[in-house]
């Protein structure tokens, strides 16, 4: 019965990996992360203690989060679409929430009234208890399982990949549910940091070659006892009163219950494989990843930028906010004044008027403006994080212009981006990545700058740590720059030409 | 793991039957269809047709609503809380649903945002293909089969008892959607009358006692060739210009596409139980059951309440809207003039002020007002279908006299309501029940009327056209009346006492 | 400047008269009563006592609705589009209405979201304390007034007539509030009944020929002292436990205070004129006005329709709600059997699915549907209180006619329908009128009846008690029906042809 | 009448200069800005540039907003709670707002859905046709003139103070719009920038001081001819493609037409004061006033401060965002390396969970984190713009504390605030002002700096540009430093203590 396509509503939001997202309203034009997470095993009020973190996660997903909580004897769930703030703000929603246990998640989704299905955590009454998981990542087989669990009567209530994960621990011959996540993890590829929560306690898992991030963290109870704590990101430890203790490590999973934090390692040892990305944008500048501070990797990214790229200016403006921590650097490096040239309008909602002709034709910068007597008869540095497809680059630069510089060098703190992410990351398909049509000589012409540059990957890798980068077995995950993909891609029906590409 | 107790909002959700729900504001002491169904096979706009349908079906569930179409592709579908009419009224909503075949479910279902996955149709993506399914009845072992599917590894979306056969479906052996429906159909025990859309056509089952209603008719459609409606009642035909065929029969399973309409039978042969309630209260009075028209059974039973329980008075009034046919056939029956006495009030909305003790000293009727100028005075016959808690019925007489009535004599049109049922219908549990609990001495003195009188079962056996009730083997499910529940109640771990039959 | 034609906003409501209302959509070819009025001073709760006699008078108003509360100190206002029963159903907003002291409005009005500030009670802070008022009918030389005023400097902040009530009383040189009323009601011309609150009590006026009603009752209260209740049927005492004292005589201005009830007649005696329609169609059938309870009036009308224009048939089926008494009445009258042969569907909303070709075709019917049962074969008598432009008389007799019905005889409980009225009710402009472009021959045939009749207006008088209509001098405002308008249309540029006095 | 104390809706928004507000959620310790206000004459479409102009104008204002446009015939106007991106950006209210003559108004407000009468622009039909008017500032004698207007009858619709504009234009003898708006600004006494829109031209008004801002574009048009733009900032110009003409005058009124920009003057020469907080704080840094970029004036503040009041330390870390240009000027000044130590949450919604003891004990930072990586070990200075209440600093102190700082000076970049604004600034009442209650080092010792220091108000007029403060007749209206009010508190019945004091 080949023809049946399925259910619309299910189909359009099944695109395999979920990852080629077209262009919607309000992109701006970055790369997304797709997921936070959070949980907490032991705090006294565990609502509001992942509340609060997921507030802090809060730029790694806003279109809606969910909060599933463990009293001891009962669980407890919301999800909502929107900000974290407009969803665990009244009493009443709180008081539906109880219990010492919980955990949540952000998400970067498509929105519409039906997508309140594919919020997590997800939550499934399996025969051996209550069990909910949130997830940041994506699985690159899921396509496939699904496939094979649905034929074998398997009933899919969303279109979220991670829902595999509960069908596989629901059918799971294994006993207990360590045992049965375990044996799913196993059936499972991709790139994934998940936290589960079960009445045998909360559990957290990265994937073999850790690419996205997960840390532990300590939370004093007022009884004595440790609590503890589950996150993406260090900067969700402060909020609630944590302390970092360390990161997860690649392919390990933690349970954490009133015993304390059981190690297992279920997996064969790999090479981990860090997401690069995160320094270069995602994380936020005060978290620490894998023992990097966000802010000063930053920092020394945009000095190695002036050192590979300099180029004779009288200012250098940041692409605010991105491009703020390495326009410092740069401007430390080189000696040219660093200024706000432009201001960032921090009221923009989500939606504005439908320009007429006129106003398209003005080119309007809701977001930005330029700050004319900074620019104003300057050559003027830029300095970004990235550049995906280009059509917020080319604003800029004309903005900047019209504001009165002279002269308009962008200067991007990663390499050209000229593959799509399957792990994890909102991008483009790959054929709308502006680095993978174009030189940067070409890309420099379509932005309307007089020069261009990137960091070379190599000099991305230095300023990060490493003496290069290892081609053999690189240390980061940089798909995105390379298209050395590092987990392998069954779902990819049609695979990008640059597959197997090594070098940018 | 006896200590979980699962997720609260799915537990609060899941009382065994769903039947026993507790005392609503809104509920205006009535028993309440749960559900109307629809479907549509071969129209020119199924999902406008399916709406206007369900529009005449309103009366059956007036709390959500769902329409899933088929359009020779994809399958499409839209659910709301609310009435059909707020539902289906934008453009945008219809044009999400294309398509020339779709079925339809109107519900009577508890509110709250979490309610939307319980609302119906049903869908899912089988390995054989998408699946629609609408369902108005109760199945009376589905808790059971639920905890079978649960440890096999099946994951409910839903609380409702109709999620069963969508998992049986999905992993019965059969190969084709006709058998496997069969094979799921075997292993339940109920009441239900279900229409579903699969790619291979609409099918619409009656469970084999047929305790439910479904009926068949034709719809012209432009092109020449036949179109197929199922529908819950005849009231529904010609509000989308179709002409009634049949009634389904009771354990038929009818497949229809675009080859017509294709009968199965696979059950046993067993006696028909049609639900009596339906003459008396539940099925709007322009509808024809199993060959009887409403309108005129009510006035028949009217009729027979006014030949065996006479009383001489000065005008005969109905409770409206429910009383009226009856009371009519009462006052033609005993020449007692009819009179609108009792004035109802059309704006009445789901809530209104908490009234303060003052107001609430008031009896304060928002819905019913007596009409001074008819009762001044009189010995007044009230008339109403049938007597539930009880609650309004003591309100409508206090009012009665309060506009000046010397007598109330009430006068029911069906016999004591002492039984739940579990077929579909939304009772109060036993021991709500006036009658479970008073004779009709003590029902009358409670209510405040000077007498009180209900039809017995034999006449309205005899109203209905038998000759009286077989009591070895009734011709309508009469449980409410007699507790005689042709119908295993599997599910029920702490039966009524009176679960053996006995005769009111 | 006689380019500016003003605010869009305003300009679009400000009609003269505000009488010609276009085709709205969920209009059901009825003329509609605009408002309806209700004030009690010395209540325990008196802005629950409000909502409570609004909810009884919503069927003279659905769009909007408003109370003004007085605690003795302070005023507080509540003002809402939609029901009464959806306005006051919360604690918060009751809570915001202390007081023993309140008036409250039911308009019926135009949708959308500017309309608030056109809500009724109007309230003013003059200098000698506040002020609210309501008001139901229409003032005829409001526009005058208006332009006076504003030339004056007076900026009026609504489109209604009302708001020249205040203007004048903030301008007039007397001092106290009624003495300032007074000087403002001998400024304006028009229909209306007014309720009014000021510290120094509650105020009700009935314009000097009384077109529209009000009517005086006495609550008790629990501290012994009378309460008191002004409204404008008696419908609305029922319901908050009062008891009818008597209607406010026209050209009578009460004062209600602690001291008692005081009443002023400041006008030129006049004849009564009260409006004939209140009894046809506007009033609910269990109100009592000017001594004749409306649900006997009809039903007398009924009969009269029956000795006036016979005709053979099987049954008497009355156009739901609004013919049913009438149809009674002429069913007892002629001997035929009454019955249901039209039910209506209670759940129709504002809006519906904006229909297909196919759909129109079948000339739906969402409010009504024949009922086969009784029609089919029958030669059928429709009985309907009127009819305005005749779309729906012709929809319900193809109706009848497709449920079967072989012959179909209309038949109206009041005379043709040829001129608009002025006073207060929302009918169409005179061209869109029936009755007013065609005979009753040409009207039998655009409806599809087999013969159409309407009672006489010597008949209609007769059945409400008069030999017959006095045409020097009549007792009714009948100017929907004679176009003979009682009271003076100074705002009307362009007036009708038969503004002149002319039988029908 | 004593006892009256009016609507309690209208008395609780009453506050005199409704400049003392409470504490409200949300409120994050600065002063913010009432209004902007901007206007166009001749655009293609009026209402979207308009829209833009009062995106650019956001921080001006968050709470509501409005644009009533003229289309050459009829007014349109959309008044909104919420943001401008919010309320325009469907096509729908746009296409409600025709036309190519346009103002529009954004307001910081109280909330509450009562709050919508009080957005403007204000609108009224006068005899001589419509007439539109926002404004940013304060009145200091509209309750007096209110009073007046109220014993006269003039009846009020709103609690704004810009209300009597329009009753005094709508009283005034004289015949032409201006004369009658000149005749109401000689009636009127406060800090005030109006722009109006009548059929005779758009028009802008400045007050004789010139304490609010007010600027003048020219906006190319397709046909050729100027446009012409005003708004409260130059920032608004460039985002709609005007170019900036001039500043408007203290004291002038110009008239704008097709005839061109005509400037009146009809208040006696006064001494310019500009309100100097507009370059601490309320600007936006793009904008350019009184000749003076925003942006450099910081920078040049905080190089003032570091002159004045610098210590050792090895960071300086701004407060984001207000504290970041002069936190700039001082580490230039200083050579201490300017790091981003505290990170800003753009996510914070208006609310957020109600803490429990223990998050409230955690002292939760929602909006701002610290940058431990940057702090650690670190001596820091903090800086930021000004300290009102004083909350918001100590929990900023003691985050960066928490985030391992050894040493935190606070450096603030306007003097202490000591008094409130009555000039259209929403400030605390003098006894909530730290600076009013406290000295320098107590405060220190209040907020937990090691140490605090303010820039003095002399060096503050130096960084803009002066020799020093003229105390005779200052440069600025610097009264929230200084106590000194130039313009006349009539309606202070209880004016604060230290009224006449001239220096801080």
């Amino acid at each position: 019965m080949a023809r049946n396509r399925g259910l619309k509503e299910v189909e359009s939001m099944m695109d395999v990996y979920g990852a080629f997202r077209a262009e919607e309203p309000g992109d701006d034009d970055k790369m997304h992360e797709e997921c936070g997470v959070f949980g907490v095993w032991h705090a006294q009020d565990a609502a509001a203690m992942t509340a609060l973190g997921l507030h802090a996660l809060q730029h790694r997903g806003q279109e809606a989060t969910g909060i599933a909580t463990y009293d001891g004897d009962r669980f407890h769930i919301h999800k909502g679409l929107g900000l974290v703030g407009d969803n665990y703000s009244d009493a009443k929603t709180m008081a539906g929430l109880p219990g010492g246990h919980a955990i949540g998640h952000n998400r970067y989704a498509t929105t519409g009234e039906t997508v309140l299905r594919n919020v997590q955590p997800l939550y499934a009454d399996f025969a051996f208890g209550g069990f909910a998981v949130g997830h940041n990542g994506n699985l690159t087989n899921a396509a496939a399982i699904r496939r094979d669990l649905v034929r074998r009567g398997c009933l899919f209530q969303s279109s979220m990949d991670s829902e595999v994960f509960i069908h596989l621990i629901a059918i799971s011959l294994y006993s207990t549910v360590l045992d049965r996540l375990i044996d799913a993890l196993k059936q499972v590829v991709g790139a994934y940091s998940l936290v589960a929560l079960s009445q045998d306690g909360l559990i957290g898992v990265r994937d073999p070659q850790g690419v996205r991030p997960l840390i532990l963290g300590r939370l004093p109870h007022p009884d004595g006892k440790d609590g503890w704590v589950l996150a993406s990101e260090t900067c969700a430890l402060e909020i609630v009163g944590a302390e970092f203790v360390r990161d997860i490590e690649p392919g390990e999973v933690v349970v954490i219950n009133d015993q304390g934090v059981r190690s297992v390692k279920p997996f064969h040892r790999t090479t981990s494989r860090f997401c690069i990305f995160e320094y270069v944008y995602f994380a936020r500048p005060d978290s620490v990843m894998e023992g990097k501070p966000v802010y000063a990797a930053r920092k020394e990214i945009g000095a190695m930028l002036a050192r590979e790229s300099g180029v004779d200016a009288d200012v250098i403006v940041p692409v605010p906010d991105s491009g703020v921590p390495s326009a410092m650097g740069y401007a430390a490096e080189s000696g040219i004044p660093y200024e706000l040239g432009i201001i960032r309008n921090h009221y923009v909602g989500r939606t504005f008027i439908e320009p007429t002709d006129q106003i398209r034709n003005l080119g309007v910068r809701l977001k930005h403006s330029g700050n004319r007597a900074v620019l104003e008869g300057k050559r003027v540095i830029l300095v970004d994080d990235s550049i995906v497809r280009g059509t917020t680059s080319r604003k800029i630069v004309e903005m900047v212009r019209a504001a009165g510089a002279t002269e308009v060098h962008m200067r991007i703190s990663s390499p050209p981006t000229t593959h799509s992410c399957f792990y994890g990351i909102d991008t483009p398909e790959r054929g709308k990545l502006l680095a993978a049509r174009h030189d940067v000589q070409e890309m420099a012409e379509l932005i309307g700058a007089d020069s261009l540059a990137f960091v070379s990957i190599d000099g991305l890798y230095q300023a990060l740590g490493a003496a290069r980068r290892n081609a053999a077995d690189p240390q980061f995950c940089d798909a995105c720059f390379t298209g050395d993909y590092p987990i392998a891609l069954h779902d990819l029906a049609d695979p990008p030409l640059t597959l197997v590409t090594k070098a940018s």
